[in-house]
């Protein structure tokens, strides 16, 4: 199962189940994706460049675990909002390469405005 | 399209046109995850519970593009650590059901080590 | 003891007794402010208004701990960045002041650029 | 001015003169923290070790703008929690001493409950 749909499906229930949705609103949602993301950045902290790749590839499954707390949050976010989440993904990519043309953007990490 | 591998891969493919491999590493995009998610976050800053309420009603578009750029760092770092992230998602959520008992955990918002 | 570089006298001789230096680059450091922000701020998640007042008031030790924690990055990145911190935050409220004048700001929580 | 309850004073001066009060709940305070800090982290998004340190040599003054941020909102929640923040980074500048004692912590970036 990898669509974000039925994902989102599953967990809008498992909140329902619990009665969550009373405290699931915007802002708590949104902090909470901020809260998760800061556990799989945590896991890089203080570390080099290697130690970042070995440890990476040691301790996927923790990391693994903190990104889908943060994909259960934002799939659910978005749902909340209804927003059709590939869609705006989709959408989104469409916008970043007229930004970011190839010829311009190649091998450089410019932000747009100064490139 | 809402299959996360496919957009994954539609990712990715951006990613190597534009040789940006090399300044994702996983540091960067944890970090980038949190730079992203504090994006949405701002929306509801200083906003009451009313507010965010009809903030996001009419400003779902702004907002789904920020969920949207959360999304594809997600999507690409699961992807550059091997981690299926549909699979880590309905793990964890396996997981947190046995954390959160429908029975206990109903309509509280008290975490798991306090139920 | 209240003076922002008497403190920070003792957060450097703190780091450098432990040879800390090679880890505290900037951004590391930047890194490290955040995570340490949002423990703060997991204290008031899923809490409403009344609960987070309450919450603050019986837990302000816990949450000066982690505040602390902030502020203890916080001043060394700008000891390390050689910013007179004290004196930065004097010219930052001059220029907030410029942009949030009291007859048009008062009372209200909207962003400078629309006001 | 260098002491940090004479620049809460201001602080707290700068925001009753604007009727601020009533938005800063310590919720949003502490959300506001971590957008501030977030502000400060991304001026080193991609940059490479030895970037990050040019970048931070040139770019000084920008980062101390969004330091004082940071530390606005940081002096101004513990002072509505009635924390003496300077007492606070002193105890736990304390208790950090005794989770990293010299001879076990030294040259070591190794959190404390695996040292």
């Amino acid at each position: 199962m990898a669509d974000i749909k039925e994902i989102t499906e599953k967990i809008r229930q498992f909140r329902d189940e619990r009665d969550w949705l009373q405290f699931h609103n915007h802002k708590d949602m949104a902090l909470s994706i901020v809260l998760e993301a800061t556990e799989v950045l945590e896991h890089f902290q203080w570390k080099s460049h290697r130690e970042v790749e070995q440890y990476g590839a040691e301790h996927s499954k923790e990391i693994g675990e903190e990104l889908a707390d943060v994909a259960k949050y934002l799939f659910e976010l978005a749902d909340n909002l209804g927003i059709d989440l590939s869609q705006a993904i989709v959408d989104k990519m469409a916008h970043d390469g007229a930004k970011y043309p190839v010829e311009k953007a190649k091998g450089k990490h410019t932000k747009y405005n100064k490139l």
